[in-house]
């Protein structure tokens, strides 16, 4: 399907037919999520396919037994991790260094400004510190303004895996079926049900299926563009 | 271009021709950003394309004058507000009333739901508050985890900014030019030169233009999709 018309035929659907999704569908719309663009390219996200009755049921409790979720053929978990930093770095100077030699500012990056992004120390003490001293330098001269805590760090991550969300349901329509993005959801037992400790964030969790029409809320309503863009 | 073409093709390019961008290609992408799912449907996102050239040179200096800001043709700021919901919600809501009876749980959502989920009151106290009752009916069901702080409903919102982006970012390569989305920049700076205030949060600088092959690093690097999803 043309970029275009998945993007204009993209709708959230809440109510689902009881229809399969085939596996390759899935996959290829995993593989789509997976090639957006990344913080650091540290891929810092997770997909958790839950196909398991138990889970599933417990997470459709979780979202609070929406009909989008209670509905789906498909449930998916898509999840932000701020813990995964270092083995994906080992991994991917790993792949960088059998491709040549990796360029000293490419290195200089993954080794020096990577770690002072991700560590904040015991009790945030570094992230306090840092904060200090870029809003004193700061004054002076632009710098980074975050993150400096382990939530600031989520936060961010969170967008990279949002980025990878947004392919993965334009992939899904493009396959001829429907999604539903939640935002809804008890956090707290979805990581339980996930075995998710504090260093991840629940980003989104995404109903797949074939759409039943009652599922689609009416046309689609959208403001006027006027009040969200600006020539400056 | 075809959806899977767009995501396969699109890379983060650091390094633009002098090339300019056709206004339709950039009116085309913005379009298809503002039609990313979002979040209640409350549309909280903005998008600057900053054009005045001392703006401009401004938002690359913000921008620590990396080569992808400094070289493109163009620079576009993507914001999410937290305080644009109310003028929103009349808005859907006048909307949704000409199209016919506004359905009771569609209204309760907006005039019930909504107000819970984005005030938090005088120093958080209301946020305070949610989060203590939250917590405590959460150990006998299913609640919501947040957002109970103006902090975390504009994380939220960033995530709806993101599906934006990535929209617009797809939309760019489908005409033919790149895009680089930055999240390194001085975000008080950038706030600055597009006096916006506290409850904004800069979500993204994405540049465009045309490519430049220098601009690209290298083949893709993604690792192993089995670091990364899980069948549960």
């Amino acid at each position: 399907m043309e970029l275009f018309e998945a993007i204009e035929t993209r709708r959230s659907v809440r109510k689902y037919l009881a229809e399969p999704v085939p596996p390759v569908v899935i996959e290829k719309a995993i593989s789509a999520a997976l090639l957006a663009p990344n913080s650091s390219n540290l891929q810092p996200w997770e997909v958790y396919h839950v196909s398991s009755p138990d889970r599933k049921a417990a997470l459709i409790a979780a979202a609070f037994d929406q009909s989008g979720a209670a509905t789906a053929a498909e449930l998916f978990v898509f999840v932000a991790r701020a813990d995964t930093w270092r083995r994906n770095r080992a991994l991917v100077l790993e792949e960088l260094g059998k491709r040549g030699e990796i360029p000293k500012q490419q290195l200089d990056y993954y080794t020096k400004f990577v770690p002072l992004f991700y560590s904040h120390g015991f009790l945030n003490i570094v992230g306090i510190l840092k904060k200090i001293a870029f809003s004193l330098v700061g004054l002076f001269r632009p710098v980074p303004r975050g993150p400096f805590s382990g939530s600031a760090v989520k936060g961010v991550l969170s967008k990279t895996v949002a980025l990878a969300c947004q392919n993965f349901m334009l992939a899904i329509t493009a396959q001829g079926y429907s999604s539903l993005p939640m935002e809804g959801f008890d956090e707290c037992r979805v990581k339980k049900i996930l075995f998710l400790g504090g260093e991840s964030a629940v980003v989104m969790m995404i109903a797949v299926g074939k759409e039943d029409p009652a599922g689609i809320y009416g046309p689609r309503l959208r403001l006027d563009p006027k009040l969200f863009v600006f020539e400056v």
